[in-house]
């Protein structure tokens, strides 16, 4: 059977190059980095390549970086680790965060600090101004996700990175970067101070993720032990999944046009506003929404149960993140301030450069012809 | 040049038969275990029965599983989020552990929790009277490796369990079992409430540890986030890094004849009784000795020359453990309480079922020319 993936956000399938990769990997770099001779040194010097390649990716200004095993335990080690600890710390988080953040921010709430969560709009964009408001005199650090897993929601992070700093110069902003990474460009990083992405969103593989943070910014190791990558993170590194991470990056750099997927998301949208009753979460403006990412609500239809007529037709979406699947989308349903129908109807479909417009078209058109059976039965 | 690879215990290759692991992660296992279509939750099913496998391996007796980025993850999860936390915890260590166990404990430490370090004996082996000593009725966890990283010292963790247990039924023990697992086998598990591991030390990939625990024993997670595994580890899991860690542990038990290092390690202590002046600072008594890890110190001989010089013949060994060989090894050698002259001389030789008793015994034949030619460098 045909089978049309459109849970890119989910997770992505690893480049056929990464296959050179892993042959490399396995054949003469699967040395202890950390080892004294040669032959591990030059995995060690293949690692540090891999960091410049991600940092000009990033754009990266006076950024180091570090490689950690995922996007949650990047954000963990920002939010738990970044910034002075001092007295009467207190934090600033958008509201419609990816979990990773959220719950390191009930974590930190749970040992006292003070953590103020700014709503967003319904469609997850988060003010910049209210974001800034929101900053007082002991803001150690705010977290603002660059595009949201959810809705695809653009947050615009240099502004609001600028106005976190004029209201107080000594707060630190982190970014999530997981979802944009390598799909939305930065022109000025400066005042980001640090930017957490995930290696398997961008078509590499599961199981590592990095941190960039500014130089001479506080931050201090999650995971202790051996002190690798400079004493920030410890464990023997993940070399496989790392010179994959930087491959992946480079494929998106050098071969995929970055105006693609805003063409595959035009053809769904206009596809899709055939359907009736289908409410569009994802921002309106273009400078809002991230072109990757589109979250629909079919309103009368619940979502899982139309996910699972579309697999029946090898079209694969989700109803909401992967990691909240298995727990309902009540979070993030509350956070965005959708009607119950609308939360119940929610379906998310995201593309990757490998999806073609006939794809998403089809996948439209499954959508409306299964809408309409549902329809049906849900009347009956 | 031919080589010869006698670092195993800083990592391993990986087996040739990860490839097909490989292959099929890439084709077909590549979603995320976490959404909800049925390609997905076949990733799951496979996720789980890799558990099962490692469980086996492990020998659990009312275990569970779940899986982390690496052994230094593990142990961090264990030691700062196992047991119940409650005020005037106090903890017990053996002396000569892990940094990642180490740095867990000097972290409690720092935030006013006891601990109780005991002394190994110069070979790295810790009394098990020593440590049912140090504990006390406030001893929430104990805490003592099972193969030494750096000596190949045995410790007898069953009886050590049984001991701690005895004197405080409450108390929780865990042992750091990265060197040991699917090396050396426990008879009896009942007692260890936590055993922690890693796949890079079995000829899998680096990038993928694991944490078995008693089932209903105190364990929260480390990694906050999305509540995979369980709700025990966030982050999309390494599905790749997991399959091939069971591949690799299924491996050892059905085709590693379990004596085989053994011959090995035999046949290159023989080879190096002819050396004069070295000292083996691995136990003597079998019992105590892991057949895996040897480590000799080669006296009047600078161990990180003798390292360089057996490179250029294409013999890879190291002076330590690769996590430490950037900071020097003054912290292990502190805590065997070697002289000045045996800690300079120290190397260490690690096996895998792949070396050879012919490679074994020409490094042993390497070490002893090399060091007659560096001692008379040295007598210059």
């Amino acid at each position: 059977m045909r089978e049309i993936y459109l849970d890119n956000a989910a997770t992505t399938r690893p480049l056929a190059e990464l296959k050179e990769v892993y042959a490399a990997y396995a054949e003469e770099a699967w040395q202890n980095p950390s080892a004294l001779y040669a032959c591990a040194t030059r995995v060690q010097k293949q690692i540090d390549g891999a960091k410049e390649t991600l940092l000009h990716a990033f754009g990266g200004q006076g950024h180091k970086c570090f490689f950690t095993s995922c996007g949650s335990e990047s954000a963990n080690t920002v939010i738990l680790r970044g910034a002075k600890q001092k007295k009467n710390m207190h934090y600033v988080c958008a509201g419609a965060e990816h979990p990773c953040v959220e719950e390191s921010f009930k974590f930190l709430q749970s040992v006292g600090c003070g953590v103020t969560f700014v709503q967003t709009n319904k469609n997850g964009v988060v003010s910049p101004e209210a974001v800034a408001g929101a900053v007082n005199e002991n803001t150690a650090l705010v977290s603002v996700m660059h595009v949201n897993n959810e809705t695809g929601a653009k947050n615009d992070v240099e502004r609001i990175a600028a106005l976190v700093k004029a209201r107080n110069p000594q707060a630190l902003f982190h970014a999530d970067g997981v979802q944009a990474f390598c799909k939305e460009h930065l022109q000025n990083t400066s005042n980001i101070d640090y930017y957490t992405v995930s290696a398997h969103k961008l078509h590499a593989h599961k199981g590592t993720g990095a941190v960039f943070y500014k130089d001479h910014t506080p931050i201090k190791p999650y995971i202790l032990g051996g002190g690798q990558e400079n004493g920030l993170r410890s464990g023997t590194q993940n070399t496989l999944g790392i010179l994959s991470f930087a491959a992946a990056a480079e494929y998106f750099e050098k071969r995929v046009d970055p105006g693609y997927m805003r063409i595959l998301r035009d053809a769904f949208l206009n596809e899709c506003s055939n359907i009736p009753d289908v409410a569009v979460l994802s921002p309106e403006n273009e400078e809002d929404a991230c072109a990757h990412i589109v979250n629909i609500s079919v309103l009368g239809v619940n979502g899982e149960t139309l996910l699972h007529t579309l697999e029946a037709a090898g079209i694969y979406i989700s109803t909401g993140s992967a990691c909240s699947s298995k727990k309902g989308k009540s979070r993030i349903a509350a956070a965005l301030g959708l009607s119950q129908e609308e939360a119940a109807g929610a379906v998310r479909i995201s593309f990757s450069p490998f999806n073609t417009k006939e794809e998403v078209c089809v996948a439209a058109r499954e959508i409306a012809k299964n809408t309409a059976v549902l329809r049906k039965f849900m009347r009956k």
